[in-house]
């Protein structure tokens, strides 16, 4: 189903190095960690308020801004994506041919 | 990367079935939509304080744990975590060979 | 210590009346229920930054936010400090000289 | 309307001093400050889930939960709610009689 996570990684990656003026997600790096967290707390707000509403819809797009700002954070953070599905895989006892590529050093 | 969300989805998917008294998440499900919401806003607040301890395993653990409760939000209402990483890949122009099997109906 | 809440309530309520550009409550009352509960969050969020941090200037200024956004909130759905109020002194089994002029009706 | 944040608060230093198993909060203060956050942003969370519930009954009772664990951060902060009053107060010039009252030092 998903490199999505994946990909999306790598571009917030490569925004490391973009000026701060230069889109979203490099100006979110620039204002700094606090600047995230306010993200992650507002999306989860959002997400919330959607679900309240029952909108499918919105959901997604909420759960979508919800993980988005939390990808922002791995990367700020030095974190992959891949850590957090790990540790999901860890505790679900999920496994299987891609097992190995999944592995984070 | 990851199987894993699609995984956990089905697993997810699974549980609707279970006996309340028979896992976390069929308890979850038992409490109804503002539990589940609970938890989200819980787990978001979490992370923050991950984030701000600084401590990499701990950003990791609950990270992990608002994107489970998402997971649980998704299923309750009828969606999947491909819902939202199509989205993903939607805004941010992502797409390649996987992007059929990406597709959701 | 305070009427300063009931001070803040009567001005809230004032300005129902007042066109949304004049002024910012004004302006988040236009925009609905859905604008002031994601402050609501967002200012929880950042009092758990504050006090991560430990920076007591800080703590109070952004629970002022929190208190102020809540404030909007009571005044949006016809309530009041009075009830927060009058509910935490119940529970609390506080009581006294005030308790007439703090009935709720 | 309210000495009745003031008369909380003493309350709330009091417990500083109980036994953890003694009561609600003297268990929360040892358990520490993450603790505390974790039931700001818990009941956050639940305030909004009222509020888009509309239940007015339910609204007034998390905003009471909500103020209440905001002022048991503010206690194990050192900090009271005349401070967060006053920076209210400066913030909407408000004034009056109670003013020398209200002096934070």
């Amino acid at each position: 189903m998903s490199d999505v996570l994946q990909q999306l990684a790598e571009i917030l990656e490569q925004r490391k190095q973009a000026e701060p003026d230069s889109s979203y997600v490099a100006k979110l790096y620039a204002k700094g960690l606090d600047a995230i967290l306010k993200k992650v707390g507002e999306e989860a707000t959002e997400t919330v308020i959607a679900a309240k509403d029952g909108d499918p819809e919105k959901i997604v797009y909420e759960t979508a801004d919800l993980w988005f700002h939390t990808l922002v954070l791995l990367a700020h953070q030095g974190l992959s994506p891949a850590h957090v599905l790990q540790e999901l895989e860890r505790r679900f006892g999920l496994s299987g041919l891609e097992e190995k590529a999944q592995r984070v050093e």
